[in-house]
């Protein structure tokens, strides 16, 4: 069994969502979101999104960590606020030895919904029926687990495929 | 007497340079550059950013941070680049517990230069006038050099004002 830790960073707000992984078998174990203050500094917010990260990682002792490419959004301001949370979280998975998977919107779609054009309510809808009984903690939560569930494909799909063809 | 530690951040080079400042007397302490390698994985690179910069730190136990302030990128991707490697910086700096401060490339020029507009060669060249007889390693040294100075003179400002009105 593989435990899946999904990230959706960002400077405000950064979704999490662990699941547990047994081939095509997926779990909820747990979902949240990280907040920082606006009010502080640039590095302090950070280094709470660090720590938060850190604990999220000790409780949950993640097997893997999946982070979604990024659509670069059209203020350059918020892109540099965006790669900034981005870069602390990739360190946080990294750090702790993970391995750490990234995929682009279009496929985290199709695979939790089946289209790469799915709107968002779709794949929380997909999501919610995926890990039944959960509750989400908002959009950010939910993009968090969708790419968890990306990552559990994945991995399944690479383990059906010959040695050496991986 | 405070070592300052100024970092110009970036995912491919990130510059630094470490001074002493006693009052408005600056002396060069060590300067250069951290490489990652555009082959590795981002999360790998990032990671490799932070440990190079813990070394550092070790090394030259700096009391306070200075980093630019980022001219947002023409380009949304390398935008995005830029924010990941500067958010392992600032983290890098505030997980130590140093006091991180940001200046906008203007504030560094008029500090160092005397001109808000003034030219990266100028700047250059006035770095290696104001710690004589140093080795620059770089462009990306010479700017993280030049926000260590502007930090240094911010804080001998400060403490000419009266108590009270910092």
């Amino acid at each position: 069994m593989t435990i899946i830790l999904g990230l959706d960073p960002g400077l405000g707000t950064t979704g999490w969502g662990v699941i547990a992984a047994d081939g095509n078998r997926l779990s909820h174990i747990a979902n949240g979101r990280i907040r920082t203050d606006a009010a502080m500094p640039l590095a302090s917010r950070l280094l709470a999104l660090d720590l938060a990260l850190q604990d999220l990682i000790l409780e949950h002792r993640p097997d893997a960590a999946a982070v979604e490419e990024v659509f670069v959004n059209v203020n350059p301001q918020s892109t540099l606020k965006l790669g900034q949370a981005r870069g602390v979280v990739l360190l946080g998975a990294s750090r702790s030895g993970m391995e750490v998977g990234e995929y682009g919107a279009r496929h985290v779609k199709k695979a939790v919904v089946g289209v790469g054009n799915a709107s968002k309510e779709q794949v929380h809808a997909m999501v919610s029926r995926l890990l039944p009984g959960i509750v989400i903690s908002g959009p950010d939560a939910a993009d968090a687990l969708a790419v968890a569930i990306t990552h559990a494909h994945h991995r399944a799909s690479a383990r059906r495929l010959p040695p050496g063809i991986r």
